[in-house]
C-alpha cells in the first residue's frame, strides 16, 4: 500500500448530514419547472456508458426529437451538456471571431448577458435597446443593420426577465439580405410557444431543458444550420472553448461517435422521456394548452384588480409578469407563498426587480389546477400584504 | 392567438418512439460507473428552484462535504455545472492569461487534453512526455521547471488513459520554490485514492461525479485556493468563458448567492447523497477498499497468466490495464462481454489503442462479487478468442 495512504484524514469538514429531504414545491416561476414524473423515473435510471450502442442510439432519437421540437432539419441539432447558459455560450464561441461585429437588441436580462458573452470573445459588440417589457420593430432592427453591418445578430424570442414575446415576422429575411447570420434565444418558448427555427431563417438557437420541456436543468440545446456551420468551419483558428467546440462535438454527436467527453448520460435519459411526451402530446396542442392556460391566468389575474406589465400583443403564455400593487413588498409575498404553501413565483430581475412578480406556466406545469391554485393563492393572501 | 401559431406543424422528425428501456448494465470500464441506487433515487426527486432557501443549504451542504472528500479548506470548493471535462477547462480558463507559459506533464491522454486546452487560452504551452504507463520523476520536473519556468504546472494524478497514479511527493514544494501554480486532475482518484490538496501544496484541482463518487456523469468538482484565486483577481480582462467564470461563480456558490445560471438542482441532489455516503463510509475506508478490490483483481488476472500494463508501485487502484494477449481481438472480447452479459470494460486510448483493456473498479462498483464476475468471465469467455 502506498505510503500516502499513511497520512491521517481530517474530519473538520466531514458533517454527519442526515439523507436528503427535499420539500414539495410547486415551482411557479421563471424556471425550474415541474418535471414530468415520467422524466424524473427516466432521470433515476442505471446509467450506461456514453458509447454503449444503446447510448448511442438514444443520443439520435434525442437529436430527432429535438428537431421535431424546433421545426428544423439542422443536422447538427444536439443537447449542451450543461445548462441553457452553457449552450447559450456555444453558439458564440462558436461562430464569432476577434474582431467581428455582433449586434445584439436587448429588451431585458438575457440580452445583456448575450452581449457580455460576445465581448468576452472580442467581438466588436453593438447593442440597440428598448424598455423592459417592450418588443423591437422590424424597422428598427433595419435601421441598427444599416448602421452597425453586422455579421451576427442576436435577438432573445422570449425574455425570461420580462415576459415579452418577440415577434419574428421579417427578422430572417432581413438577416439573409445583410449577410448576417441570426441567432435566436429560445429559452422560455421551446416546447410552450410557437418556434419555427427553419421557416423563420434561424441559424443558431439556444434552450434549456426545465421549462417548456418539464425536465429538470441540466441540458443546453443548441442548434446550428448549415449557413452557420460554413463560418465555423471557415475560422482562422481554434474555437476558443474546448468544452463547447461544435466542431469537436460534431464527432461525437454526428456519425462518428468519437469520444469527447463522458456525456451525463442520465440527464440525457430525461430529455429523451420528455421530448418523446412532447411529441406525443403534439407541438400545435402543446402550444395550444400553454396559450389557454396562460389566458386564464391572465384573466384571473385582472379580475383581482392585478395589472399585467406587458400588452397583450407581445405577452408570452410560459411567463407572465404581474406588477405589484404599490405598498405591497414582492419580496415578502412571495416567501410567504413559498413557506406556507410550498409554491414559487419569481421575483422581478434588473430593471424589473421589485417592480413584478414572474409566474411561470411552463411544459407539466401548464395545468387548470395550476392556474386555480395560484389564482386562489392571490386572492386570499394579498389582502393580507397590502397597507 | 398569434398568427404564428397558424403554419402548420411538420411532423416528419416526429417519431413514434416508445418509453425508454435502459438495459442493465455493469459498468466496469473507465467511467462512468455504475451509480449508488440511493444517488439515482435522489436524483429522481421532485426539483426545487436554484435560490430556494432549501436548495441554497444544500448547495453549502456539497461544499463542505467536497472539501471533505478533497482534504481541503478551499472556500471556492464547488461542482461545476457541467462534466469533469467542464471543471478541467474552468481550471485553465480562470488561471491562464495570454502569454503565461504553462507547462503539462503528459503522460496519458488527459495530459494532452490540458495542453491543447491551456493552448486555447493563448498560453505559450510547454510539455514534457513519457510513455503512456510511466510517471515522472520529481527530477524530471525540476529539470522541467529550470528550463521553461512555467507560472502554471499541469499534471494528471490518476491517467484514466494509462491506469497509473503519479507519485506526488514533492511536487508541491517545488512548485512554491519556483512560484509556479500546481493544477492536479483527480477526475480518476477523487474517492477512491489517497488523495490530500491540501498537504500536497495543490492549488487547482478537478475531477468528476461518475467514478469514485458514485453518481451519473453531469457535474465536475472544482477547487481553487487562495493563491491561484490572487492570480484570477489580478487578471488583466474578463474571464475569456462566461459560464465557466470563477469570479461571477463565486457571487453564486459565495456568500451572496446571486443568480448566475440555473444550478442543475436534480444532479447536485444526486451529488449531495454521493458525497454524504463517502463521508458515512469513511475516507479512509473507502481508500482502503478499492485497494483490496484492485489487489484481488490484479492477483487474479495474473493467476489467469494476464500481464498488467503498470507497473505495480504506479497502479491506480481504480483503473486497471490489462495487456490484450497476442491474437485476441480486444475489441470484440469488450463486445462479447457487452453483448452477452451486460458487462462493460474499455478499450485502449491513444498510445494504448488496441493493446490494453481498461477495467475500472470505483466508488459503488469497488466490491468483492465484481472482481469475482469480472474474473470468471475472463476465465471462462477469453479462450475463445485466443487463437
Amino acid at each position: 500500500m502506498s505510503t500516502e495512504i499513511l497520512s491521517s484524514v481530517d474530519n473538520r469538514h466531514k458533517k454527519g448530514f442526515g439523507a436528503i429531504s427535499v420539500p414539495e414545491r410547486l415551482l411557479l416561476g421563471p424556471g425550474p419547472s415541474n418535471s414530468d414524473p415520467s422524466v424524473l423515473k427516466a432521470l433515476a435510471l442505471n446509467p450506461v456508458g456514453h458509447l454503449d450502442p444503446f447510448y448511442v442510439s438514444l443520443m439520435g432519437e434525442v437529436q430527432e426529437l429535438l428537431r421535431y421540437a424546433w421545426q428544423t432539419d439542422n443536422r447538427l441539432t444536439l443537447p449542451m451538456s450543461g445548462t441553457g447558459s452553457a449552450a447559450m455560450e456555444a453558439t458564440i464561441a462558436n461562430i464569432v471571431e476577434p474582431g467581428d461585429t455582433v449586434l445584439i437588441a436587448i429588451k431585458g436580462y438575457f440580452g445583456h448577458r448575450l452581449a457580455d458573452m460576445a465581448d468576452r470573445y472580442k467581438a466588436k459588440v453593438c447593442t440597440i435597446e428598448k424598455n423592459w417589457g417592450e418588443a423591437f420593430s422590424l424597422e428598427e432592427i433595419e435601421n441598427a443593420f444599416e448602421k452597425y453591418k453586422p455579421s451576427l445578430f442576436g435577438i432573445v424570442h422570449a425574455e425570461t426577465s420580462t415576459g415579452v414575446c418577440q415577434p419574428m415576422n421579417g427578422i430572417g429575411d432581413l438577416c439573409r439580405k445583410h449577410d448576417c447570420l441570426l441567432l435566436l434565444d429560445t429559452v422560455t418558448s421551446l416546447g410552450g410557444v410557437p418556434l419555427y427555427l427553419d421557416d423563420w431563417k434561424i441559424d443558431l438557437a439556444y434552450s434549456c431543458s426545465q421549462k417548456g420541456l418539464s425536465c429538470p436543468p441540466g441540458l443546453g440545446p443548441f442548434s446550428i444550420n448549415e449557413r452557420a456551420e460554413k463560418k465555423l468551419n471557415n475560422r482562422k483558428g481554434k474555437v476558443p472553448n474546448w468544452y463547447l467546440d461544435v466542431s469537436l462535438l460534431n464527432k461525437y454527436w454526428g456519425s462518428d461517435r468519437v469520444y469527447h467527453h463522458t456525456a451525463p448520460v442520465n440527464m440525457n435519459f430525461g430529455i429523451r422521456e420528455a421530448l418523446r411526451l412532447l411529441a406525443e402530446e403534439g407541438l400545435e396542442n402543446s402550444w395550444a394548452r400553454h396559450r389557454s392556460n396562460a389566458e386564464a391566468l391572465w384573466d384571473g389575474l385582472q379580475s383581482l384588480g392585478l395589472e399585467l406589465h406587458v400588452p397583450i400583443d407581445l405577452r408570452l403564455p410560459t411567463l407572465s409578469t404581474v406588477c405589484i400593487p404599490p405598498g405591497v413588498n414582492g419580496k415578502e409575498f412571495s416567501l410567504h407563498l413559498l413557506n406556507k404553501f410550498g409554491v414559487e413565483i419569481g421575483g422581478g430581475l434588473g430593471d424589473l426587480a421589485g417592480k413584478v412578480w414572474r409566474i411561470g406556466l411552463m411544459g407539466y406545469n401548464s395545468r387548470q389546477e395550476n392556474v386555480e391554485k395560484i389564482l386562489n393563492l392571490f386572492e386570499s393572501e394579498l389582502p393580507k400584504f397590502r397597507n
